[in-house]
């Protein structure tokens, strides 16, 4: 080899090392969904996570969407996280109270917070620090996953006036809120999502919630229910974004950033996107079925509902201290944040 | 220059050009705020801008915030950002009414959408498409910047009962709400901030609008002034980051992600954290101070409030067709974010 020869091949070994360091970079993730690849606009934040990741790293940075159509394991997310079969889920907590009862609380609480006051607590009142523990010990980082705003009751065939017409009353309503509706002596079913058109329009079931009208108008369920009723179970449901601790580790001070912040923004966008969805949807149901009534629970239903919420709450307080401490803190929250609330927005809208 | 020296020369200056390449990526910016340094949690919001850029950017990309405090024109953004000797600015749209009165129905409407309502407007209603073209002629790009949530309506040292009690009250009230309550017989005056409690506390003033709780508190109007009012005039008003389009377009498609994202996970955060510091406030303010009354005017002054209003809007309509179809887009998403705020927020806080 002449001496042109050898340092020009030094010389491309040096610009080759550089390039590969460059492509040694590449991080490549994926994110395992509960949601349905038609689930939006929930299916939408997990996207914009990995389109804002791509986008904000230069592509250095990718994730790849399996969502519940393809993992056919919606339930699965939580194990399939801890495991490290993927890096990341989209799902939300109270999934996992079965697992964990402490894992309940971060999603929704009947008579709970509002989404902004809910956000509030998780961001500034101490909220995400009781996440952090809560999820330590499974290897698991919790992150906020998108808020879906208030959830209406549901729709139901009939009116429900007092505590009688809800016995024996068949009612698709699952985890904690049925739990509760159970007491009163609902028949909680559970059916999957593709059948509950039929049943609620054959008589299967006299009754069901989902979300809200912007998820709900996609189902039909307006089209054989005529009662809509407020909600009191879900009043600003939080999803979640889980990361394996040991992946998320690995990755660079600049890639755990832009991680963080594109879940952030994509789950507080979600509450944007869902409140502008639920505008449009109950627009178009009360234009197409003026039919329909909205009607909130009577008072003697309401407070049986709260009553059995409280035993409920106070009997899985006795069981984990964690969970006191959480329910606790979000009670203590709750109650400054709502008199905010009440002078300001709730002010506003009811007397203007 | 020898063969083995010539080679050396061309591969080291190869290896400097990558370098180089890679130094010349340093973006710096400098950011001018209309608030001072202490305006948390706006000024947080700015902050948090530069935070998240230079964190997702691992350094490349950095910016400098440059409060009122330093450049000494908090009125200033507007032509600073437009001349290019700040290539962004954070403040708000309602500023420039003077310049321009397209510009005043981006922050906030009396008697209009509340935050989230608004927020979905500019996300998903249109709203963003019609800032873009409102700021398009100054060579500036308009964003988020972030929401106050909705606005107490201010201290007062008597009670307001009837329309007469508005005559010749002296009052700092600025902008659009302070021209319909010159309407009333208010006499509307100006006060720099920094002499609103002495003024408040030995009478050259009556009563007076500064933000809500958390940010009133640090003022100590509640120390000097019995009734706080609740809001007709604000009830979501949104800040604004702009951009010098001509910087804007410099940036790679990386950073202008990064930048557009960075802006977007701060303004959404910012009204989070405005709840927060509202709720904690309220709290502290009842608590030490319990004589403070919450009042809402009476019915009589509300609807002059709204019919001036009306006024005012429908002769600017006549003055500009752009704003006419802002405020016509407002009016028609308000109708329908506001029929779903009644059924899912308002109806869950009013009832239970």
């Amino acid at each position: 080899m002449n001496i042109k020869k050898q340092f020009y091949s030094v010389c491309l070994m040096a610009m080759v090392t550089v390039s590969a360091n460059a492509s040694d970079k590449k991080v490549k993730w994926k994110m395992a969904t509960t949601w349905g690849s038609a689930a939006v606009p929930i299916i939408t934040a997990s996207n914009n996570v990995a389109k804002y990741v791509e986008q904000m790293s230069g592509g250095e940075f990718t994730i790849r969407i399996d969502s519940a159509n393809k993992t056919k394991a919606p339930m699965g997310v939580f194990d399939m996280v801890k495991q490290g079969q993927y890096q990341v889920g989209h799902t939300t907590s109270y999934f996992w109270k079965g697992k964990d009862i402490n894992l309940l609380p971060f999603t929704t609480m009947p008579f709970g917070m509002t989404a902004p006051e809910r956000m509030a607590w998780f961001e500034f009142g101490g909220g995400m620090e009781l996440m952090t523990r809560a999820y330590e010990k499974y290897g698991i980082l919790s992150f906020l996953g998108g808020n879906t705003g208030n959830q209406m009751g549901g729709w139901f065939q009939k009116e429900i006036k007092t505590l009688e017409d809800l016995k024996g009353l068949r009612m698709r309503i699952p985890g904690f809120a049925g739990e509760i509706m159970s007491k009163l002596g609902v028949a909680v079913t559970n059916i999957p999502p593709g059948e509950l058109y039929t049943s609620l329009d054959r008589g299967t079931i006299d009754a069901l919630e989902w979300v809200g009208p912007g998820m709900d108008i996609k189902m039909g369920f307006h089209k054989v229910a005529p009662y809509y009723y407020t909600g009191w179970h879900e009043p600003g449901a939080e999803a979640q974004f889980m990361v394996n601790k040991k992946a998320f580790d690995k990755l660079s001070d600049k890639n755990q950033n832009i991680l963080k912040n594109a879940m952030r923004l994509a789950s507080y966008r979600m509450y944007i996107e869902f409140y502008h969805m639920n505008a449009l949807a109950w627009e178009q149901i009360k234009k197409d079925y003026p039919h329909i009534k909205v009607k909130t629970f009577p008072t003697e239903i309401m407070d049986s509902l709260k009553s059995i919420n409280q035993e409920l709450i106070e009997k899985y307080s006795t069981k984990s201290e964690l969970f006191k401490e959480i329910v606790e803190s979000q009670k203590v929250y709750m109650k400054k944040s709502r008199a905010w609330t009440k002078i300001s927005d709730l002010d506003y809208i009811q007397d203007k």
